[in-house]
């Protein structure tokens, strides 16, 4: 597919032909002298022109007292002078043609709720004037093909950053200096990086749309604080994915607890960084977990877009090669310890080998210490890349790499190596040079094995299944159930009822005449839009056993209700069946502030408190990823064969996850926060037994 | 305390005086020239003689045609010819005087049966000539401070390698030589590092123990693939640890799945990697996670030998300064998922500071950007390391790194640092001049967020308490119980109570007349050792509420077990009281094949297997390390306080887990596994309702 080309915001960012620089200094001592220094470094081919009110020239650059005095449109008009001084500027700008302002300045959002009223004034005026912002708090963005280095970043004084063809976007704006100062340091050339700053305006997903149509942008990577507009990043990255640009993400915030939003167990089983995970997943970013592997990962990201693991096998199996058996194992424990199995060869491949001149063994770490020619090794690379028992081909090298670089590489970069099969490398010793030579071929080598496994890990992880079209159709919301607040379980039934969860049968009846036809043994609960806890509350009983039962048990928990929360409104009280169950389960939705509908499947019990076990998806699901999210709850391994214990129905387990997912679909209603909880498990179906919903107040849709 | 004089061994080993080379080479493209080659490069000042029988100088050196023509005695014989050759070459050296014999021969015990029988013969013949060996197949040993590098190692071609004060025990050569050209680029200079090879006499622990009398060696680095002889090694610990020598282990296999020897829950539950983990932690040994922490921890481990969190934290508390909140968060992130806390300054702090002139934030990062000067940065840190709310300093140095080192490094060169706090720095951006320069200062500095984490993470690791004198008191086996084989449970019981374990009350009678005495209702189970899973074989029966039900059940589970296991020999029916429980734990004993005798508490009931859930000890233990196994597994919340529920007898428990540990101190007979499945924790006390025993059949003590 050809480029598209850029977009008029992606062409202004990115690529902008003129750039003013308001505030620009003369003295090299100050930051606010770097762009003008970086783009004469980088031979910059567009016009620069300072803006500054106190001096007619700037390192022999004509400077203009204000935009206004400018010769010529500029597109990019770079900010660095106090935030209280920019909105006039920003007035100016429509004048000169400029398109994006990056504003450097602080004293905005991230300095309270001062500086936040002054950046709303500020977006909102920009939105006025059809100018866009990057910022503030950005440190700018950099073209290294075009020399464009719109930035105060230090980084950018380095001698060897050189243009190629990965670009990033930041939310620290010193963090992308450090990942740039990295990546050059190992020969890694970059297209465009962005610091997106506060992101009050343009946020990460319109420069990864924008990077999207950058003909000299192949892979993105993102270093991430947190999500903003994540509908947009969404759109973003599913036109990367069509372009074929990988995108990989160093996302910080894997160590938070939950957030305190829901008090419900749902929400605090999956925390944010959890419903993030899986909006990455969902729409296949790479998410390392080690900060170096967010830019070693570049050469098989770029190449290996669709590794898989084979089908049938349950762990992504790689053949391991080495002449240093202890370097090997290494990088064997760490993907042992990310689910990947070093996958020793099996006697077929030992012959085929054999007659090939070969002789290895049938263990994990195929060990070539002494025995193996160049040519050898080189013919091994090739024939593993062919073999079907191996999903991905891992080379560890000894000291070879630190002494004999050339004749270290050389098997690696002369082997024919499909695009099927990814091939990576870990080099045991010092050897900068193996590294250096390694990546000028476009080969992935590792620095340490822990990232060495985190990138083979984070390539092979699953990418769930999109919901069908069906699954996906819109719900209307039940005729009579409340449309804003929390309902009652009666309430939440019906609605759960109507998406096709099966629900244990109940009915409401008044306290006075408990009259219901359920059969006995039956379940009592007090039916209270106020009283959320009912157990806390003494507002259930179970195991009631008849009429008499039942009389003296509503008498009793409506007096308990009275005492604890005497203003509480009783609807009546709900009578439902009592049911078996093989395993409790926990079905979750919530309306995640950072990426919208997901839901989660948990396990249940007290005991899912001591230990987090749970599946959380993007909403809506369709029954293929509903039964991927069984498998991956690990209590329900209980009821699928586990040492001869009765099978549950996990076909209507998945119906039912689906199902209750569609909460994400409903009309006219935005649904905040569900939960069944538990959602009994049984031999012959689902079925809830207590659940809630709450219905988003503020931003009804 | 003044370094110990090196034994006659380690005289030998680490500084010998006079070194026969065994087929060494002439030709310096055969690693059997190289360690002549690197004794001339290091300069060593001691005598070299080259024993080649073809030639009559190598290198201008005088050849002699075997040891027995030497002109004076050696200390070390390096031998490089092949593994049938080396017999003969041992032979020879008591003649010569040489106490230790360095085999890089290969085609021994890692060779096969055929090799294990060459290997055991040579390790029979040294013994009885008073010879002891290194290898076969160590590469080799060197020592920077004298140049005698008896070594084929090509990592000894470098430049760089310094001497310097930390040793390294490998037990791969390959990565022996891959961690000292890591360390050596970053300038840490080394005293000795040790190839053990294959470990047929001379153990990592002897190498130790001669390492801590070495003034030269201050901190000691392990490269482990497993352990052996694991009683020398926590000897040599314990010497290192009174001489004030850090002990450093990366040890592989922490993904390995448990061993299989042992079928019990415990065995399963408790690989040998756990065992390993918990030797090291007894034996104050630091095991890192990622493989550069290895000698990147080195100056924390070495001054800050008695890190500790202050009394009241309940995590190690690390008080953070950056000039880069990106890159602080990356190692921050890191901390969380290790346990440690980001701790904030509290008001009287942020006061203090104001009043010396700084103004910082109640933020858990303290970020300096732009606003504070070097004396500034250098006070803070000095505050800091003063203040009781924090454990540790770290510091997170962000672009200045990169282009200014001097300016970077110089507040925490040269802030007062005491050796009671420790300080830390990670470099975001690429820096090698900082690392540089932080190293040649003695400062701790990181190159990536996840090493730093791992290093102040394992450094406040707590070291368990020893068992107290009195649970060290042998233990007597009780009369009447069988000293081998595998113990009934009613055996079992008698074996725990005698050693202080409450058993459930029991009595073992005869099918036909089953009077018992116990109170209704009661569990039966048919005794028989050769039934060890009885609820399989359907020779379990509960809630048993009178002689009448007692006798049916009798009938039902012989006839049961008649047709699952005709040829079981049964011993009677163990009639047991049915006793409440308000939790289920399983607590185990194993005779660790690495590590000797181990107590194990975990969690109870199936979810346990499916979510992994103990704590492991070398045993025995005393009931203050019990308590700290209790808090270990996560389930024990459920008594200890959480969310209203009953608490159990943590006591009680504490003082079972304890008398438990005991069977470590059994004479006469060595107990290979025992068990306690389930553990039942009450209100008032704990109970044993079922367990086994086994005894070591091949090594009785």
């Amino acid at each position: 597919m050809p480029p598209n080309a850029l977009s008029s915001l992606g062409q202004a960012l990115l690529a902008p032909r003129a750039i003013a620089l308001v505030g620009a200094s003369g003295d090299a001592r100050k930051n606010t002298a770097r762009p003008l220094r970086f783009m004469r470094k980088h031979a910059y081919a567009g016009r620069i022109y300072p803006i500054n009110a106190g001096r007619a020239e700037i390192m022999g650059e004509r400077a203009y007292p204000t935009l206004a005095d400018l010769p010529e449109p500029v597109d990019h008009v770079f900010v660095m002078i106090p935030g209280d001084q920019v909105l006039p500027v920003l007035e100016q700008c429509p004048a000169v043609g400029a398109r994006v302002v990056t504003i450097y300045s602080d004293g905005f959002a991230e300095a309270g709720p001062q500086g936040m009223a002054r950046q709303q004034a500020l977006v909102a005026r920009a939105h006025e004037l059809g100018v866009r912002l990057l910022g503030p708090n950005s440190i700018g963005s950099a073209n290294l093909h075009t020399g464009g280095i719109i930035s105060v970043n230090a980084a950018f004084e380095a001698d060897d950053l050189v243009a190629g063809d990965i670009s990033m976007v930041s939310q620290s704006g010193s963090m992308m200096g450090s990942l740039l100062s990295r990546a050059a340091a190992r020969g890694f050339g970059f297209a465009s990086s962005v610091s997106v700053g506060n992101e009050s305006d343009i946020t990460v997903g319109e420069v990864v749309d924008a990077l999207v149509d950058d003909a000299n942008t192949r892979v993105i990577l993102l270093f991430l604080e947190t999500l903003r507009q994540s509908a947009v990043l969404a759109a973003a990255l599913r036109r990367a994915r069509e372009a074929g640009k990988p995108v990989v993400a160093y996302k910080l915030g894997r160590s938070e607890q939950g957030d305190a939003l829901s008090q419900s167990h749902t929400g605090a089983m999956a925390g944010n960084d959890a419903a993030v995970d899986a909006f990455f997943r969902a729409h296949g970013v790479l998410r390392v977990h080690h900060l170096e592997t967010l830019f070693e990962i570049v050469p098989l990201a770029a190449r290996y877009r669709d590794a898989r693991v084979a089908s049938g096998s349950p762990a992504p199996r790689v053949a391991v090669i080495t002449t240093t058996g202890g370097g090997a194992a290494t990088v064997v424990d760490n993907l042992g310890m990310r689910g990947l199995v070093a996958a020793a060869p099996p006697p077929a491949f030992v012959a085929h080998m054999a007659g090939r001149g070969l002789r290895i063994r049938e263990t994990p770490v195929i060990d070539l210490t002494l025995a193996a020619t160049p040519a050898q090794y080189k013919d091994l690379l090739e024939q593993l890349l062919m073999a079907d028992w191996c999903d991905a081909v891992l080379s560890v090298i000894g000291s070879s790499a630190q002494f004999h670089p050339d004749f270290a590489v050389n098997p690696l970069v002369q082997a024919d190596k499909p695009d099927t099969k990814p091939m990576a490398a870990f080099l045991a010793p010092e050897a900068p040079a193996s590294l250096a030579l390694l990546r000028q071929h476009g080969i992935a080598a590792f620095r340490t094995p822990e990232a060495c496994a985190d990138a083979l890990a984070v390539l092979f992880q699953r990418r769930p299944a999109t919901a069908p079209d069906a699954a996906r159709q819109p719900f209307d919301w039940p005729a009579g159930i409340p449309r804003s607040g929390a309902l009652t379980e009666f309430e939440a039934g019906q609605v759960f009822q109507a998406l096709g969860v099966p629900v244990a049968p109940c009915r409401l009846v008044q306290p006075d005449t408990p009259a219901h036809g359920i059969a006995y043994p039956v379940v009592a609960k007090v039916s209270s839009r106020d009283v959320p806890h009912k157990t806390d509350a003494g507002a259930v009983r179970v195991g009631i056993g008849d009429d008499a039962q039942l009389r003296e048990a509503v008498a009793a928990m409506l007096a308990n209700v009275r005492m604890h929360m005497p203003d509480a409104a009783i609807d009546g009280i709900l009578v439902q069946a009592m049911e078996g169950r093989l395993l409790e389960l926990i079905l979750g939705y919530r309306l995640d502030p950072l990426v919208g509908p997901t839901v989660v499947l948990g396990a249940g019990g007290i005991a899912a408190e001591l230990n987090p076990d749970f599946a959380i998806r993007l909403a809506p699901v369709g029954e293929h990823e509903a039964h991927a999210m069984i498998e991956e709850v690990r209590a329900t391994r209980l009821v699928r064969g586990f040492r001869g214990l009765p099978r549950g129905d996990c076909d209507a387990l998945a119906r039912a996850i689906a199902a209750f997912s569609r909460l994400a679909l409903v009309r006219d209603v935005t649904v905040s926060e569900a939960e069944i909880n538990p959602l009994f498990v049984r031999a012959d179906g689902v079925v809830a037994v207590d659940g809630l919903l709450r219905i988003e107040e503020d931003a009804r849709k």
